[in-house]
């Protein structure tokens, strides 16, 4: 697992760094971003999980997360979205919700799938395994966020183990990949039609099942135009009124899917998961 | 001069919107970006002009610009950095740092690039007076800031006419484009070769030349790559020093040419300006 600098750029006083490693999740190399606080740690994590057609680059470069967090002192780490490389396969219609850009933070059980794209394992397991080993991460003060596609990651990790990420949000998430377009295409492509098996993915049906965390904040802005078809923040609403789990959903009016949106209200998100990570 | 809205997404409470517009002075379609504050406005403006390679969204997406502008009641406006277009020729080796996203903020005298690089006059002129006849702009409240090539360009503009540009700043400007192999090859290919028509496209030759601003902040990152061949804040600050030309020049240790750099500093140039622009 050694890790190759990419790039590092001085930031609020700290460094935005981009770091390549050998996965042995993925079978890939993968990139990540990390946000490094000034200061001398160890700091409290949070994992972003980026939406359908990003890399590591997206939130580090639009989200303007930085300045905040080099003042509360967080460390932000950035993955890609899917597997790359020239083994890796890709939607065979290059579509842009399905293989390259679009691994759905699943482990892939059907082929050819299963041989790379196994996001989940390796952003719960190896990339927070290394975080915490090369980087100034206090043990057990780590929480996650993502957009969209990402959005519906960072539920389903928290609540599948939140005791390993113990602060979750979200923007605009696919709230119910069982219940979407976007997320029956994926699941069914990555695990096969036994839907089942595609119950531990599904942020609703995880909550159905009993998972808890002890709160999530998720913001929806109500311009975002796939919001009906794709998102349905009314199927997470339902799961945890039905469940008793607790969910702060704001309904941001006006504001659309883009970066412009995560943006404006990133601040909040920082804020929240530092009150949880420092308690 | 009718404007068309190719997109706008709520930002902080503001919008922040994309046009384009039909140039008479580039006889190219023409696009910027225009951040709209939340409130009724007439507010202050800021022109923000691009480096090389950018184009109307490199500042709006990265920068991080809209928190303050919302907060301080700001309209920032980002034009594209050169004509484009099927009729508008490039480089003829498609170097980076000529033709297509490298106009200089000159009005081109040398054929064939006379026809459409005609930046100087659609900022200073064209797109300024759309700005003003079209949006909430208080008149007379404008300044000017920019990156790089975009520095040279907000200097350069600000000194030849400091009633139309009220304030300027700059982040990592070419000081001196008369004394860098950047600016050697545009404003010779622009311009030609009397050198003597170039010094109105030098900051430095402006001012030796007698033209003065009330003051300007500049910041420069330590850790430029460019900073020694290209960039030269030596030579600024000798003709400032010279000509009794007030000058800010902030050396920013460790940081880099990057929009990361920006980013860490914008908001004390939002601040820089607006608290001369509303005085």
């Amino acid at each position: 697992m050694s890790l190759e600098l990419k790039s590092s750029s001085k930031s609020f006083g700290g460094e935005q760094r981009i770091y390549a490693h050998a996965s042995a999740e993925t079978k890939t190399a993968m990139r990540f971003g990390l946000y490094l606080p000034p200061g001398e740690g160890p700091f409290p994590a949070l994992f972003w999980l980026s939406g359908l057609t990003c890399t590591e680059e997206n939130f580090i470069a639009k989200a303007g997360a930085q300045r905040l967090a080099a003042a509360l002192g967080l460390v932000i780490v950035a993955p890609d979205t899917s597997p790359r490389g020239p083994d890796v396969p890709d939607d065979p219609d290059g579509a842009y919700d399905f293989g390259l850009g679009a691994g759905f933070y699943v482990d892939a059980a059907e082929a050819p799938w299963s041989a790379h794209y196994r996001m989940r394992s390796y952003v719960e397991k190896e990339l927070y395994a290394l975080v915490l080993s090369e980087f100034p991460v206090a043990e057990g003060r780590v929480g996650i966020f993502g957009h969209s596609m990402g959005g519906h990651g960072a539920l389903t990790m928290a609540l599948r183990d939140p005791a390993r990420f113990r602060s979750v949000s979200a923007f605009a998430p696919i709230a119910s990949p069982m219940n979407c377009p976007w997320g029956r295409k994926a699941l069914a492509g990555y695990l096969g039609a036994d839907e089942s098996r595609w119950r531990e993915y599904d942020a609703c049906a995880l909550i159905e099942d009993g998972a808890r965390v002890a709160d999530m904040l998720v913001d929806q802005g109500t311009a975002d135009p796939f919001l009906e078809e794709q998102l349905k923040p009314a199927l997470l609403v339902k799961a945890c009124a039905a469940a008793g789990q607790p969910l702060a959903l704001r309904r941001q009016e006006g504001y659309d899917h883009s970066y412009y949106f995560i943006a404006s209200f990133v601040d909040d998100h920082l804020r929240w998961h530092h009150e949880r990570l420092t308690a």
